[in-house]
């Protein structure tokens, strides 16, 4: 069974009269939590910003497989000490999934290691996500690409390092690409940003974008137990195994 | 005329009898500036921890094309400020080279998104660099491999993202190996890390070692001028190109 | 002074009343040579399928810096031969560029290993490539993407290894993206994929398109002298310097 | 159950008085294939150089999902037809273990696109394959290396594509080291290549390298149906969603 955590700043969904408010009544946490619970081998909890460490302790995070995390408006909020020991947790070996407007968050920048930023248009623009690796686990079930009717627009150029695997390229009507699926290893932790969804859309819905966190929630497991030991620098020389001539 | 900045943070060399006085008498950061200033069509300058900002202001890091970054003992004490204001000229642009112990540096980790930690053994072992990558500039007039006679020993795992380039590999006579020299794009920069180099030993006295690290300077920068404006996220949207339909 | 070959297939543009004739009417090599003469410090000459060997002799081969390559209806036709001899060329340090339908010609699937195959349709639509690489020398002097104002479509999945670097993709009016710009190290040679381009529109002749050519031509051309010696299997074993236990 | 398929030469143990034939009388296939069967989900079983096409027909490939490949000797005499078939196969998703001395095999050079040269010298030194990887699933249940107390030697430089991970790297007890396990995406498939195991040292008897190759196994195997249709060029144009402007 595979514990996942999906962590949401929670502030759209509770602003009065906010569209994400009719979208996602219970917050975009709880919809994604509820079709996760739904899947095979995934047992599916939430936290959000306000809650006390922001849901995330030590001990919680010691269980946690997959954690999956969507910021927007207060990404500076997060305390600096949640995020390094979310850090910890990912060099360590837990899965990352890193959605949409979460390009911008502490912990995703610290992970890549540079500024993470992009242009951007919320015109209800049609975007296509091609799939460019058929045979990954991520895309699993898809065909040759993803549509999505109306959404948030994301641009390049997305600054991030090269990715490991780039597992989808969007296309927006309004003229625009964009690196919507990237895959990287961090430490022991597998990482994966995912550009589908706002909070001004019903994008979390929508069942090919669902089908396709579901299975990078399966693919960032690890496939070891985490070992935090292989994290620290040794404090003691290692022995030789041959005398110095 | 490139033009780079040897950064130490100078501290061993100043203990009283500690065998980096004698090796290096004017610092580590003087021996390597001084080798760069004989190469042809590149200007060195230097900098240390104590000087105010660690002599690293903004004026100075904005007419600066590549750094080269020396560390050891005093990680802890650079700065925060000073190190933001390192990776925001890195991803701008500017060649970042980081050498031997540099490896624990904050401004090395948080290009990295990793821990950097790795093994070592201080014995004063043979070491071979073997030369993966003889089609890149870095190795340029280098044969299969250099030999140090006599170095610290540095092991695998080192905990760092997939290297883009592989540039060498060491063999240690104890019994280890390391990703010795390892390339990434960090934003618009070039970051190179090259193991060899410490303070107990004369390892920058040695002519290959010097001509990478020459090689290293020349590759590293920028083959455009920096432009920072890139590196920022949009605030306002962008036009799209196309009616929405 | 680099060296550059512009291979061309040359059958579209002989073919009575093709609008290639038209458009081209010394060929699509004599345009692109003639625009790489004009370069500092590239000297451009062209070869053809129908000159013997293709003209591409093993003297001639032994002075190219960088072979460019075009083909579309004949690739079948290309010796096994030339091809074999132009990859032992590439994997000693030539480097090679390749042209849009060169995609599918024998001597890139045998440096990609896999099949190069994509989507594609010719109706004249609007391509944007999206620059995403603004570091890298491929995109000097270029903005934030290139317009091109009718083109021949090409679509993912495109069949290749995930490249080095991804350095542009394109977005088509009717709904498809592609990477566009690639780049791989093979041996000790450069290769670039270059997309645009097509008999039936006049691509190059837009001023960017050829900008992309001629800084690709100065990043692929070796930095050291090629060296063949480096490239084939040792006869001989290797000395130890240590004895064996 | 994974079906995998174990090829060999089979000549070096059939030589009268050749010491492979002391160590793997039933041939290194048999020994290795036998291993496999004594892994929970996997089915082994063996095809040889001498049998009617290789012992690779097409009916046979289609129904295998990871093929492991043994050659040194007679890697000239593997028909290209059949060689062709596998690469096929593998760009539509069959993995692919290519062992030791399969280095210079046709099928493995074909799918890398370089020479795949190396040094070596075999001379019975003592190997250690430092553990590159703790996160992955190949190296499930090592530490930190594995050592071989007596194997052939092989020496960068290995002219391959920059690995998408490096898994392994080997010190050599004579100064050598080399990248000795290494994996790529081709097409659909999964490649990787692991270094130990010559026909003159027991090294398929040591524990820790079968277990890496049960390992690899479940790694390259498809994580979806093979579908050969995602690996041909269309020979139709793709409809637009768009009309052109």
């Amino acid at each position: 069974m595979i514990n996942a955590v999906v962590w949401n700043e929670f502030r759209h969904e509770k602003q009065k009269d906010h569209v994400a408010a009719k979208i996602y009544p219970d917050g975009i946490h709880a919809t994604i939590a509820s079709y996760l619970n739904g899947v095979d081998g995934v047992n599916a909890e939430t936290a959000t910003l306000d809650e006390p460490e922001h849901g995330l302790s030590e001990a919680r995070l010691a269980k946690t497989d997959v954690l999956l995390w969507w910021g927007h408006m207060a990404h500076g909020e997060v305390s600096d000490e949640v995020v390094a020991r979310v850090r910890t947790r990912v060099l360590s070996g837990m899965g990352l999934i890193v959605l949409h407007s979460g390009h911008f968050s502490k912990i995703f920048r610290s992970l890549m290691g540079t500024n993470c930023s992009l242009g951007w248009r919320n015109d209800g623009e049609k975007e296509r996500l091609w799939n460019l690796a058929p045979d990954h686990p991520i895309t699993a079930g898809l065909g040759e690409y993803i549509e999505i009717p109306r959404a948030e627009m994301y641009s390049e150029r997305f600054d991030i390092p090269e990715p490991e695997r780039l597992i989808f390229v969007s296309w927006f009507e309004g003229g625009e690409v964009f690196r919507s699926g990237c895959t990287w290893t961090r430490g022991n932790g597998k990482v994966f940003y995912f550009r589908p969804g706002d909070e001004s859309w019903p994008v979390y819905h929508q069942k090919e974008v669902m089908s396709v966190i579901a299975n990078a929630v399966k693919w960032a497991a690890p496939s070891i137990t985490a070992d935090t030991s292989r994290c620290e620098n040794r404090k003691t020389p290692i022995e030789a195994i041959a005398p110095k001539t």
